[in-house]
C-alpha cells in the first residue's frame, strides 16, 4: 500500500518525556525521519532501523521539497521540529509548497513550544494575555519587529522573545530592550530560560534594565513581564485577577 | 515519607495522545487528582483507585487553597488543567497563594495549549509573530481587552482569542471583530476550532467579516490572520518569508 503522507512533528523542548504520545506515534509510523541534524540525532536512538534525511539548519525549503517528493513517491515522512511544528517551524513552508494539493496527506502534530516549556520553569508568566515575537531579522525586516515590540508594550501584554540572539545577531536583545524601556518601567519583572528540557538548562529572573545588559544565545527564550507581573519567591507570575474576586 | 508536593498539570486539548509523558507521570505519581469536574472525569478511568477532589468551574481559588492545605499535610496533589497549566490556568493563582514559601514543592508541567492544538488543525496560522488574548471580562475590564485588540491589529500580528464566548458572554466576539474591522481588511483570513482533541471537534476557515456574524461557545478558539495570512487549499497559513529567500 502506498503511503503518501507527511507528519509535521513538534518534539517539545527536548527530552522524550515532554513529547506527546501522538508525536511519538508519528515518528514510529514514519518510513523516514527528516530534519535538522540536531533534532534527528535526538530521536535516532529510539528507532535505529529507520531511514533518516538531515540537512543543515538553514536549508528549510530544500528539506520541505525533499519531503514532498519523497512522500509523492509513496513513503511516509516525519519532519522533525523542536517545540511546536507551527511556531517558527516547518509547518508553514511545507504547506505553502503543497499549493493546496491533496495528493499527499499532511498531519500537523502540535508540541510544547518554548514559550510554554520556558514559562513552566519560570512559574506562571503567561497567565494573562501575551505576545510572541521573534527577534530574527533573517526573514523579517527589523522595522516590523520594532513596531511589534512597540505595540506589545503599548498593550501592556507579556512578551515572549524567540531567537533573541546568535553569533550573527549580537545586540538584538539590547535594541529590543531599549525600545521597551521607552515605554516600560526599568524594574519590570523579566526572565529567561536556556536549553529547556536539555543538558545544561538554566533559568533566571531579572529586571528589564538588567536584561538589557545580558548576552543571550540562540538556545534562549526571553520573557518580559506586563506592568502587573511579579516576582514571588523564585517564581515569575503574572496575576490574572482572581485575587480581586 | 512525607510528600509535600503539587503538580500543576497541563493535560493538552483532551485525549491521552496529546498529553506529554511528563503529564501522565505526574498524574500517576500523585496521591490526589484535583480539578474542575470535567477534567478529573477525563483521567479518572486511568487511575480508578486514586482519591479525587473536584470543584465547579468558578471555584479556582478554593481549589488552590485546598490543594495547598492537602500538600502541607503531606500528600502529593496533581491539579488538572486543560491545555497548558500556565495559560489562563491554575498555575498563577496557586503560585500566588504560596507567597513564595518553599514548604511545598511545586512543579509546573506544561502542555499543548489550545492555540497550538487549534493551529495544528488549521494548518500553520502561527508561523509568524502572534498575540494571545482572552475575551473573558470576568477578571479583566473590557477596556483593557479592547486596547490589546487595537495594539495587536496595529502590530499586524496574528491574534488568537481564548474564551471568545459563552452563554453569559454573548456578543463579545462580534465586538472584538468590530474593533478589528476598523483596522484590518474584511477579507482577512480567519479560522476557528471547537472541541479540539474531543468528541465533536470542528474546524472552519472564514473571512473576518464572516467571523463577526458567527456565534461561538466556550469550547472554541478563534484565529485572526495578519495581513499576509493566506488560505491555501484547506489550510490557514501565515508565511514567514522563506519564499523571499
Ligand atoms: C526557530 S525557533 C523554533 C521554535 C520551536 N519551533 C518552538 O516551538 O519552540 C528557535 C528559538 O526557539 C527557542 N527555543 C527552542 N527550543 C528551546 C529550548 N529547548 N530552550 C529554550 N529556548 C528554546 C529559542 O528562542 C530559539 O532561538
Ligand atoms: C480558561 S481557558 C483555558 C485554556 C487552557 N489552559 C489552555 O491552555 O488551552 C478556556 C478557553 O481555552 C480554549 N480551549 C480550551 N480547550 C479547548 C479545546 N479542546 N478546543 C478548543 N478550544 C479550547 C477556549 O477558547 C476556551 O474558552
Amino acid at each position: 500500500m502506498e503511503r503518501k503522507r507527511i507528519y509535521l512533528v513538534g518534539l517539545g523542548p527536548g527530552g522524550r518525556e515532554q513529547m506527546t504520545q501522538q508525536a511519538y506515534a508519528a515518528l514510529a509510523d514514519a518510513d523516514v525521519l527528516c530534519g535538522y541534524t540536531g533534532y534527528v540525532d535526538l530521536v535516532r536512538g529510539w528507532f535505529p532501523e529507520k531511514e533518516t534525511y538531515t540537512t543543515p539548519m538553514t536549508q528549510e525549503l530544500a528539506r520541505c521539497r525533499w519531503a514532498l517528493e519523497t512522500a509523492r513517491e509513496g513513503k511516509s515522512v516525519a519532519m522533525l521540529c523542536s517545540g511546536d511544528a507551527g511556531v517558527y517551524g516547518m509547518a508553514g513552508p511545507l504547506l505553502q509548497l503543497t499549493e493546496g494539493g491533496e495528493e499527499v496527506e499532511i498531519t500537523v502534530v502540535p508540541g510544547v513550544t518554548a514559550a510554554l516549556s520556558g514559562a513552566a520553569m519560570l512559574g506562571a508568566p503567561l497567565m494573562h494575555d501575551f505576545c510572541v515575537i521573534s527577534l530574527s531579522d533573517l526573514l523579517t525586516p527589523w522595522d516590523q519587529i520594532a513596531k511589534r515590540l512597540v505595540c506589545a508594550a503599548e498593550g501592556d501584554s507579556v512578551i515572549v522573545l524567540y531567537n533573541p540572539g546568535s553569533k550573527r545577531r549580537r545586540g538584538h536583545l539590547r535594541r529590543a530592550c531599549e525600545i521597551l524601556l521607552e515605554r516600560k518601567h526599568p524594574e519590570t519583572v523579566c526572565g529567561w530560560v536556556r536549553n529547556v528540557g536539555r543538558e545544561g538548562s538554566e533559568v533566571r529572573i531579572l529586571s528589564l534594565q538588567a536584561l538589557k545588559e545580558t548576552e543571550v544565545d540562540m538556545f534562549t527564550t526571553v520573557f518580559i513581564g506586563s506592568s502587573t507581573t511579579q516576582r514571588i519567591g523564585r517564581w515569575m507570575v503574572t496575576p490574572r485577577g482572581y485575587e480581586n474576586k
